[in-house]
């Protein structure tokens, strides 16, 4: 209905406002946005996936909010089936689909079925077995889950308590949920969506007196749903565990089994093998390939950690540099234009650091692909020497990589005022699922504890051998700072001026040693309880991390082939974002004498020095992301800056609470007028 | 319907784990709830009508999380009407309506009624204003809210720019929004309820050329809808702005009115006056009292940040006690019972200082209460002394103390592993809510600013009179500090393994000093703009608010009555509240010498052993704040313990996405199983 505020507009222009921040930057977005994100093809697939995807109206963005979270599974699972349809029909690739479900930016009830559970049949079957899965997981035949954490156990996977026993008289297994903790829980696609799971049970085999003994937890393939009916199968009772944080469209299930048959082919055999007739247990061959495709999740996790970060710093720097709040305090006139957001301080220092640090992720998940890359092909050849380094530094890198990610989007919006608190920020969204990840894939205080283990045991062998040639990086910096610990002056990080930025990167290395040692000497030489230590070892592993982000940072500016323009302004982005970390936890740079105190007293006012250089380029910088529209579903983060209107859009002409009248008269048993509803309607759905 | 899963149990009883940990601590619980929440009578009030209020069908908190937004606002509404019913009934006055919503935790789509809108027209309103509103408003004849943010102003109220020009001719106030950007926005109970409403609009009136002038904004009483139909009353644009982080329930509004008139009496008049045949404007009285109340409003902000606090941390808690993980790594046998969570210092230092922390909240909101009413009194005997003190000590606090809850729920949140993610959890509806806080009442970022200025101001007052009688505690301090700064020493923090407390909060109240010293140098003497110096004024608004939290708690603990065990504990919740805020600054603490580098290295130490300490008490001391299970609604955070037969019956026997089968055939259009609705459904939802 046209109504008078059809023809109003904002008291400023923010496709004008957007545009004057565009020409006031020499930047090519174009040539930024090649160099970071070429890998994979990933730009030209973004172009044509979100040509196909935008255009279904099955896709749409409007209204998620409003939806009830079953209405959201529902609308989930017909999206799968397109994008299912849609992948036949225009040819499409693994990676293609995959970036369909990252543009709808919705976790599909099909997701697991082509990750975890082909995946595993895929690397844990034998022959045998993969050629009669494979066809039909291929061809959705059958739709597959991966059952692996339990309601009493997730991180300590020794810890599950289902059981798969094997009943030599039957050939079979019997897999079986003892307790209530040990339902299946949280597992996706399984609530609602999966014929089969993946089932990872404690294998229990009879020992030479006929007792039954745990062989440890092993994968069974196992049907759950009826293919006709859907209903499940006697004996298994599977559902859907409920509304959570995220993932409205994902059907986190839990499933418990009463003593449930399955044949003796139901256990993936490639690694472990039970003698059908004996019921003897044997391993074959070397599993570490399977840690390999780990640490490649992980290079993935941090890849999309920056696409999130990405996405929250796109928002809040074009909705800044848009919104305007109060005069300058010291403008006698206080009259003329509020000022721009993004001129505060208090705003700059809230966001450009995250902007700087969607670039440490960047390089550091593209150095993450590279080693994983060349240790697979150094396993395919037998040597298996990279997989502790590659365990051990990928596992701090998801725990810190995630942390940023995670704390960074809620940052974000709280710089953006009350309009981030709103739907059309485009953060709810992201923030509600985001926030799975600090836990899932190895919770991020768990497993810090890896990456210190593999730091204490590389010391200790530096130190009992510290002549001896070195293997890696880390070792050579160990030999180093064992060298030069008591010679060692503090890094000058600014001199006259000139921001010296291989003595940023030395610093955080210093730092990640001199920690190294002390958790060496305190456990291997005082022989400190591994418990009482934990606090230490998940700062040194952050420290080890945020010193790996910082030399990829400085390794890719070095090597870099960027124009000038783009080079001047990459490397304030690496010094920001290396002081800034720095500043966060300057006492101990200053404690283990890894910056000079001159300097570290320095840090706040260089740290705005760099955002007033930083400043003016922030809108194109952010453009290089190129997050389109249609991801964001932001009306604050909009291209084109219309972001008042589209506020004002989404709340007269969409919101689907507006085309009811209520009765609001405490008298009266009606809610909505005209319905004589008596309230009962509401009282239905509790 | 029965199934195999009714009788099992999970693997540890949880009861009997948290009947353990209560009956290992000397605690009395009865003894801390008594001492914590005997202010207005809350622990008997909130017996009294949880007993009412949780009988009630339409109260109930299942399954809010599997409901649509227009349905949650829909329930609201009800939900809402029969509070005001049960008050009548049960003779109700304001705190215990207060205390039902409170408890039933979610704001009331009446909300603004009978806060904003009330308090306005009685501090606002004249005599005869009054007269005229008040019974129709405590009648609840008309539904009030309070219109004076909009899409493009929030905190700079003297940037609105909705209008008021009066019409000397007709003896009008003609109501305009020129701009989109005018358009009022957020204004809860606006949405959907309200018959009436406070619009703050620029006043404009003709000076003596006849020029229209604004003489800045002011509240005027409207009628915005039908009071038969509810429809918006002609050229007016009004509705509910859509879905938003939390406050499902309440409907903020956005308004446009074009041209809008009202009569001269709609403008509040007990401080301003336009003569009605001139338009003359005049101003009698002190608005002094009108920043009282915003102070009042921020204690009352500061005790519900500890009980929100409070419920995260007794979820928290409970859930760490009675969950298992992991064997200790140095125990060779890795057999028996897995260690208890809270037993990995890594989980007590995201806890337990949070723990700490409700205490450091509750008795600074104590004070602050304390110092409104006399300073209230003082006030009405026309004094008007205290009220800079009040203000710029309450911006601070509300700053601080709101960012700490709701960045501790998250943290408390994402210490709980999976769960936390879970709908189970309780922590997703206080998170959403909460999040609203740092922004609402006073930008978080925005309002430190008035706390610095108050700082800066007193320190130039010191400084040109230093020997002039100190009129209060800030005023005491700073001149000490000019006197001492020269030989002042570092404080040691722990001697001989005693912890000196006064020399902890000595250290806070010289950082403090010594923050607001520089700041006063850069900007008074150095005449630094002010803009460039928000970061580092940010800092020192925080500085002085940990350091007012520090003293409160001491003195707290210095006279109080408690018995000798809750002594204990309580002495040791302020060493770990003070010293673990500390170790998140340590490098300021050193850099002004306020603490000893001794004492700073030792700090991440004497931490872990207060944890160790505090440990056995955890659980009665969370108990002490007598948080209802009604509002935990966490199957984690039970008093009784029963964690994982409470999330299996949330999924198991209440989720309605179970009692639905699909159809997960992608060649299939239909959805939901048998019911041939090609997907059409939920496209019509979008």
């Amino acid at each position: 209905m046209p109504d008078f505020t059809d023809n109003l507009k904002p008291a400023h222009d923010g496709t004008q406002i957007l545009e004057a921040e565009r020409n006031g930057s020499p930047l090519s977005v174009q040539e930024l946005s090649k160099h970071l994100l070429s890998r994979n093809d990933f730009l030209n697939r973004q172009a044509r996936i979100l040509e196909i995807v935008e255009k279904e109206p099955l896709m749409s963005k409007k209204n998620l909010l409003n939806l009830a979270r079953p209405d959201r599974y529902h609308l989930g699972l017909a999206r799968a089936k397109l994008i299912r349809r849609l992948a036949l029909k225009h040819d499409w690739n693994k990676e293609d689909a995959d970036m369909a479900e990252y543009l709808v930016d919705e976790m599909s009830p099909y997701h697991l079925h082509l990750s975890m559970f082909v995946t595993t049949v895929r690397e844990q079957g034998s022959e045998e077995q993969k050629a009669h899965w494979m066809p039909q997981i291929l061809n959705y035949d059958i739709i597959g889950c991966y059952a692996q954490t339990e309601l009493g156990h997730g991180s300590n996977v020794r810890g599950l308590e289902c059981q798969a026993k094997y009943d030599p008289t039957t050939k079979e297994f019997i897999i079986h949920s003892p307790t209530l903790t040990a339902s299946k829980w949280w597992n996706g696609t399984m609530g609602r969506t999966a014929t089969h799971a993946i089932i990872v049970a404690q294998l229990m085999l009879p020992d030479s007196t006929g007792n039954y003994v745990s062989h440890g937890p092993h994968p069974f393939v196992v049907q759950i749903r009826n293919k006709e009916t859907h209903l499940p199968l006697d004996g298994i009772v599977v559902g859907d565990i409920g509304p959570k944080y995220g993932y409205t469209s994902m059907d986190n299930g839990y499933m418990l089994l009463d003593n449930h048959r399955v044949p003796h082919s139901a256990m993936l055999a490639r690694y472990s093998h039970v003698d059908p007739n004996t019921g003897a247990f044997s391993r074959t061959g070397h599993q570490a390939v399977v840690y390999g495709s780990l640490t490649n999740v992980r290079a993935t996790i941090i890849m999309h950690a920056r696409l999130i970060l990405a996405r929250a710093v796109t928002i809040a720097v074009r909705y800044s540099t848009i919104r305007r709040q109060f005069h300058d305090r010291d403008d006698s006139k206080q009259a003329g234009p509020e000022m721009t957001v993004l001129d505060y301080p208090t705003v700059q220092i809230r966001i450009l650091p995250l902007v700087a640090t969607t670039f440490a992720l960047h390089y550091t998940g593209e150095a993450m692909f590279n080693m994983y890359t060349s240790t697979r092909s150094n396993i395919e050849k037998g040597d298996f020497s990279g997989l502790a380094e590659l365990h051990g530094v990928s596992s701090g890198l998801k725990s810190l990589c995630t942390t940023i990610a995670a704390n960074g989007i809620e940052t974000c919006r709280r710089a953006l005022g009350g309009h981030g608190f709103g739907g059309g920020s485009g953060l709810i969204n992201i923030n509600n699922d985001y926030l799975s990840k600090p836990t899932v894939e190895g919770d991020n205080w768990m497993i810090t504890q890896q990456t210190a283990r593999y730091l204490i045991k590389k010391m200790e062998s530096v130190v009992a051998k510290p002549d001896a040639p070195a293997k890696d990086g880390t070792d050579a910096l160990f030999k180093q700072y064992l060298k030069t610990r008591n010679t060692y002056k503090p890094k000058e990080l600014v001199i006259n001026g000139q921001y010296i930025d291989k003595a940023m990167m030395e610093a955080f290395e210093w730092r990640a040693a001199d920690l190294t040692y002390r958790a060496y000497e305190a456990r291997v030489v005082q022989k400190k309880g591994w418990t009482s230590l934990l606090v230490q070892l998940h700062r040194l592993s952050n420290a080890y991390s945020e010193s790996f982000l910082v030399s990829n940072f400085h390794r890719a500016l070095v090597h870099s082939s960027l124009s000038q323009a783009a080079q001047r302004v990459m490397r304030d982005m690496y010094r920001l974002f290396a002081l800034s970390t720095m500043d966060a936890d300057a006492r101990t740079f200053q404690s283990c004498n890894a910056a000079s105190s001159g300097s570290l007293d320095q840090l706040p006012d260089t740290i705005q020095q760099l955002m007033l250089q930083i400043r003016p380029h922030a809108v194109k910088v952010v453009d290089a992301w190129s997050i389109p529209d249609y991801v964001l579903d932001s009306a604050l983060g909009r291209y084109d800056g219309k972001v008042y209107e589209d506020l004002y859009d989404r709340a007269h002409r969409q919101n689907p609470l507006n085309r009811v009248t209520f009765n609001v008269d405490w008298r009266s048993d009606e809610i909505v007028k005209g319905s004589n509803d008596g309230g009962k309607d509401i009282l239905a759905k509790l």
